[in-house]
């Protein structure tokens, strides 16, 4: 059973027969298919040489077989986490592309130990700090930079940048400069792309292909282009017409090495790698939890965390860049009828069969046509109606996802993932700094204490009650003590003030030094303060201070019980009038 | 009433008579007295000259009493801005007293923009990101810094270092140059200072001396030992044994200039000025409230930001340095019978007429008495039974109480705040990421729902409740996933699920996008969301999505009514499952 812990690969394993092969086996064949061109290009988007996105697609997969917790989560290269690789490496002001790559091993490896560190530690809720409208709109400019950063590939021309802005004025700069034949190239690629994304599958379905064979050929429309545009460049002699092709790409699998320990570089690296641990897993194990539920299977974040993070180190090793689970490719397995993570380990296989055999055909493979693939890839995550049904749902939510949108694109993906996960935490606090309160008199009639804005109900002119509807924290006890003494100076003849407490969950130590002080300063002009309606915990938590010793009134358990006996006891506090 | 929200003191103007004049200038009188010594001890702790602590309180106390909305708030030089400006122009490695007289000016001027800005902005809420065992911990280090740092005056050595560290370790290392003479007059005026502190009024109460005489001549304590250790430095010429003395005091009142407009020193302010506006802000209205409490009266938090904000900028215009209104003073203005701002003014007026006669007297004050007097009032601040009371009530509270109080120790004032905030934050997310739930069952023969766990409930095996304790929102949108597909995964008889939502005070777009998916995930495994007990104005926002459209059960207003109907009805989801 530990063993089992830690190797979940232990508990499908058992159970291994041959129609569960067949199943892994075909989808791995699908998804190898698939990722191919996208690792090449992937690699490229992060700024690496080809082959190492085809690095990137052998051990991790097995690491991942190994240890993750879902059964078709396909692991690998991704667009976002290449574009993070980018910009990491980017900060850094290398020289080369030697150093460059060791930067992104180094990268691999530091983001594989957070990410195994935090699941030893099961700080897999750091993740949280990621809410939906920051991952949103951070996708999203993601989506966007990654399609425009690729715009020079299919210009032919040498340009870069970080951002949009840098992208869009260094792409104008060099428009001049833009190879025809390449141009007609990567738009042809792209067109066609696109025609097989939106039109293929119901073309052969109208055409009376099966479903299942018109799924694949419309999968496999990448290795078609990669193919067609290959062939043409090989055969028309296109690379002396200036189209930039991917080149010599060394054949053989990886070596195995150690990154180099370098504390400077991992220093300047740690920032970087902690975003992209915590961005790939937040993508990686949300795609993994909606396939596992469509089978009632379950998947478990914390060993979700050492899954990813021994595949994180096992590209590194392999001189690989970071990987995590990739949506489209996950939903492709999972659709293609993968049953265990073995379909994983059946993919690297075939990336690795892959890299020792084809290796040299990519030759000629022009690097438009991979910057076709992926322009085509990340549109699909550009979801701007997501703006406005965020705008319609929450404003301070839409500021979020907003911000984090315009200051990626602005200032560049770490920027903008810091600044939206700070804002977000700062409008929340913001939002439960001010929480709902009313005024609840009795229904007449009744037990029940409504809002006496809203309802009809019975209010006696000593006795105020307070009905706050949040929990009661740093954020909001100031502004407790201000709504307190705001309604007693408002109202003189008040005797006795409720604060009626149903939708309390916490009380942390701010607020209870600010429940002390209004019990003190409300004694001090006369007013007596009384609880109702405090929930379990909460009142267990107020029985370890001195609190309700201190307390001039009672704590009732309903607020019915409150409003009887104290109308009925008819008594008052005593003013203090000395300074405490 | 527009220029009266401008200038609170035309409200108690109007009606000011004799009687109140009197009290006022009684209260200011005393407050004056005690100001004399503090306000030239407070400026040689920030590590300025020591009349600037004189000219810090006159022309701020005339604007208090304009734009100030507590009636008894004495503002001036108190220990910890004074730490605090001492540690942000200790940052900028300046050279020479005119220098730092330059930074602390501009340190005053930018802080009281900033406050401004808050009170005009109603950002007094960003008062509330420093919680209460924050300020506690920050509190007390920074009492025991300044007790340590006035060390030096009575050893007679020069030495400095802006943390405990540093502090304990240059002072050791300077012990041997300890001068004797200065260490007898610092011990001796200290133990006076406490002996006045702990034992006079009970004294002077037996020997027949009326109440509220003793009370002035206790407070009167720091003057005594001033006019004392000043008389026999002069007359016993310990000025040549080598007692360190105030030395030349400009006399006159100080001229009105603007601060230097230097962009580069104003950036590298910032930081430290927002701190010690916000900590300032903090002490000053936390006192203020107190006080006004005592009296039914009230007061702005608004208001008050402007009220120190023009105080902090007639500091700058008047060569001064940060100001706040200061706890002792302020109670004791109250306790003297103040009753309107104008006792502020009247000090001032005071404090004027000391800047111009009393100067000359002050040459031979020995820096030792003022250390005494520091040491003496600071100590009060430090309160270490707080982390105690914090540990017993809640150990997440005490975390960051005690890493405030450690941190601003050994790393200093700002570094110290900004962590506890941070810490804080950190942690109020961390303990609303997992909130309280609890499956709950109908308690025979009632309406009532509660947990199966701790009381002898009705259960259905098809149907299962589970009740939320917490807003949602994006710290615990994954928590909640992760538990519901728990629940349905280990439950497999399950077909409907209801989430019980009294205490949802807030549901965000992370935790709706964590709803959709789980009523979407559950709808694929063939079980049914529903929810009972929406809050008003939580289902209010879920209308404005699309989530009620899409959800698989139904919203049912009360727990009892989801429970009869869905048992009555027998029907089950269809479950769905194709890749959405």
């Amino acid at each position: 059973m530990k063993l089992q812990r830690i190797f979940p690969c232990l508990e499908w394993a058992r159970t291994y027969d041959r129609p569960t092969l067949t199943s892994d086996l075909v989808a791995a064949a699908i998804v190898t298919i698939m990722l191919i061109p996208q690792s090449l290009a992937y690699a490229l988007l992060a700024g690496l040489p080809a082959e190492v996105g085809l690095y990137a697609s052998i051990l991790p997969l097995v690491a991942y077989t190994l240890f993750g917790s879902s059964r078709t989560l396909a692991v690998g290269p991704v667009a976002v986490v290449s574009l993070m690789t980018a910009a990491a490496v980017g900060n850094l002001a290398l020289q080369g592309t030697a150093e460059s790559l060791a930067a992104a091993v180094a990268l691999a490896f530091l983001s594989g130990v957070i990410l195994i560190l935090m699941g030893i530690l099961r700080l897999g809720m750091l993740a949280n700090f990621l809410s939906h409208p920051v991952i949103s709109g951070f996708i999203t400019a993601s989506g966007i930079i990654i399609a425009a950063s690729q715009l020079k590939h299919l210009l032919g021309v040498n340009t870069g940048g970080h951002n949009l802005y840098e992208i869009v004025v260094n792409l104008t700069a060099a428009i001049d400069q833009a190879n025809l034949t390449t141009l007609v190239i990567g738009v042809s690629a792209t067109v066609f792309l696109f025609w097989v994304r939106k039109q293929l599958k119901p073309l052969l379905t109208r055409v009376g292909v099966k479903a299942g064979l018109a799924d694949i050929l419309t999968k496999a429309g990448p290795v078609f282009a990669v193919v067609i545009t290959t062939l043409a460049t090989w055969s028309g002699g296109l690379q002396d017409a200036g189209v930039k092709v991917v080149g010599h790409i060394p054949q053989g699998l990886p070596g195995l090495s150690l990154p180099s320990f370098n504390p400077d570089l991992w220093e300047q690296l740690f920032i970087s790698a902690l975003l992209i641990s915590v961005v790939g897993f937040v993508e990686s194990v949300s795609v993994a939890q909606t396939l596992a539920a469509k089978r009632r299977q379950r998947i478990s974040p914390d060993q979700e965390l050492i899954g990813l993070g021994s595949a994180n180190i096992a590209s590194s090793l392999s001189g690989g860049f970071p990987v995590t689970g990739g949506f489209s490719r996950s939903v492709v397995n999972f659709d293609a009828g993968a049953e265990t993570p073995a379909a994983g380990a059946f993919t690297a296989v075939g990336i690795a069969i892959a890299t020792l055999l084809l290796t040299p055909m990519l030759f000629f493979l022009p690097k438009a046509t991979l910057a076709a693939t992926i322009i085509v890839a990340v549109l699909s995550l550009v979801d701007l109606g997501a703006l406005k049904r965020t705008w319609d749902y929450s404003r301070s939510d839409f500021a979020a996802m907003l911000a984090t949108l315009l200051l990626t694109l602005i200032e560049g993906v770490e920027i903008g993932i810091i600044a939206g996960v700070g804002l977000s935490i700062l409008l929340h606090l913001y939002r439960t700094s001010k929480p709902h309160s009313a005024i609840v008199g009795r229904v007449p009639g009744t037990e029940h204490f409504r809002n006496i804005d809203r309802h009809q109900v019975e209010t006696d002119e000593s006795l105020l009650t307070l009905r706050v509807d949040e929990s009661l924290y740093f954020a909001n006890a100031r502004y407790l003590e201000d709504l307190v003494y705001d309604l007693v100076a408002r109202n003189p003849s008040v005797k006795h003030l409720i604060l009626m407490c149903p939708a309390v969950n916490l009380i942390d130590a701010s607020a209870l030094e600010s429940l002390e002080a209004i019990n003190q300063r409300l004694l001090d002009s006369g007013v007596c303060l009384h609880l109702s309606e405090v929930k379990g915990p909460v009142m267990d938590q107020l029985k370890r201070s001195h609190f309700l010793n201190d307390l001039s009134g009672q704590v009732y358990l309903s607020q019915f019980e409150a409003w009887n006996e104290i109308r009925q006891s008819n008594q008052s506090c005593q003013p203090n009038t000395e300074v405490a």
